[in-house]
């Protein structure tokens, strides 16, 4: 749910909060074909309050009316260890979201405070869908590469079953290795779609006996149409890619 | 401004805004002293709108009554690159401040938008001042350590004369090493007072001729009392630490 104010139907514009306006539209076409909903913040925060105002309105509209449907904060936040309990606070208890995402760089410190929330889950990156992933996850550090540095190091952290992991979908061929050092990890996997990711390949090397993939497209599904059937059409491409999946579970059953 | 409610004076809370009358009396007190100041993100997100409402504020206070203090935003973001450009307008034209912090772990295309921006400024986090910098910042990649690489690559990236870090006045020892790599940068050098770092040491490895640094204490000085004279405290602590870094330049001349 990345709600950028130039990309959706026109019509929506007129309304008093078009981000939530929008936002509800897509709940109510697609919440039976969905498992989970991520809004990024970084879309709400560009708005200033306005922005804030429809993410917790957002939320608030998904716990009350599909408490079942799990819930990610994507913000990528991580800070020295009281600052960590405050955005911890912020994503968890005010905003009551059953996940958010976390950057390693800071080391443990910074993630403990998130992972000390009981029945919350903190989703750390590990190998990111975007180019930059090169820059420093994939090189080599005492041998191996530092995204499997992550992985090993914060498995000893405590409370380290709240851990899930980003791993991107234009990944595929890295997921075998990645099973091999966690192997029954939760995996939010980004990058199906717009950003080119192949499904089939995800769930041959990344899926688990629990299936273990909580599998994300954005761009793809929200901006499908920018007309008034916006809603409709977002339906129509979610159902396909949950189609695509019940097919691959099947194949594999 | 790291504005935790929990540690306020008391008579503050029964302000309509008491975030914001906190910040108004330790800046009215303390910007003589000042040539920056650095409200962190997560204290203010972990309220909600309120906080959201009371950063707007401080902000505006600041950019309009002290137009020539530099402001930071401790928001330590990164994303995919259309994203992480949604985080740079939410901070450097929604709320208008002049720099922004941001991890690397994401690579170049996570840090690029925040440097596109003229006339702004983008700190990246290098060696952080807590214990947790150990767990992956100080580990050997291709035999160097990895904060360095990050340094080394940062350096090619576009519009990298915008580029300012963050280093932690808790790691001096390093500080020589790190001019090495990059001898002309600006650092934001967090850690000093309540995190224990050695503000002589810091000077002594880590100035350039340009001073090349800016030390940032928090908690010891916005929280040197909870009592009605807070603000007044507060401008002692600053002035005493105002006073060491004029002693050590002068020293220097």
């Amino acid at each position: 749910m990345d709600v950028d104010l130039n990309k959706i139907p026109k019509h929506l514009l007129k309304e008093e909060d078009p981000i939530f306006a929008f936002n509800k539209a897509i709940i109510d076409a697609t919440h039976h074909l969905c498992v989970a909903y991520k809004p990024n913040t970084a879309f709400y925060e560009a708005y200033g309050i306005k922005g804030w105002k429809a993410l917790e309105k957002t939320i608030k509209y998904l716990n009350k009316n599909h408490p079942e449907i799990f819930t990610i904060a994507d913000a990528k936040r991580g800070d020295i260890g009281n600052t960590s309990t405050m955005y911890a606070t912020a994503f968890f208890e005010d905003l009551a979201f059953d996940s958010v995402t976390v950057a390693p760089y800071m080391g443990k410190d910074s993630v403990e405070p998130f992972l000390s929330f009981e029945d919350k889950h903190t989703i750390m990156l590990a190998l990111t869908s975007n180019q930059g992933a090169f820059d420093f996850q994939t090189i080599l550090v005492d041998g191996k590469e530092l995204y499997k540095q992550v992985l090993e190091t914060s498995k000893s952290w405590k409370n380290s079953k709240n851990l899930m992991y980003v791993v991107g979908a234009t990944k595929a061929e890295y997921f075998a290795d990645i099973r091999s050092i966690i192997p029954d990890s939760f995996l939010l996997v980004p990058g199906v779609g717009a950003q080119g990711g192949n499904l089939q390949d995800v769930c041959k090397y990344g899926m688990t006996d629990a299936v273990g993939l909580l599998i994300n497209s954005s761009r793809g599904i929200i901006y499908a149409s920018n007309k008034e059937d916006f809603a409709q059409t977002a339906a129509l491409k979610a159902e396909e890619l949950q189609r695509e999946m019940a097919q691959i579970l099947s194949d594999q059953s």
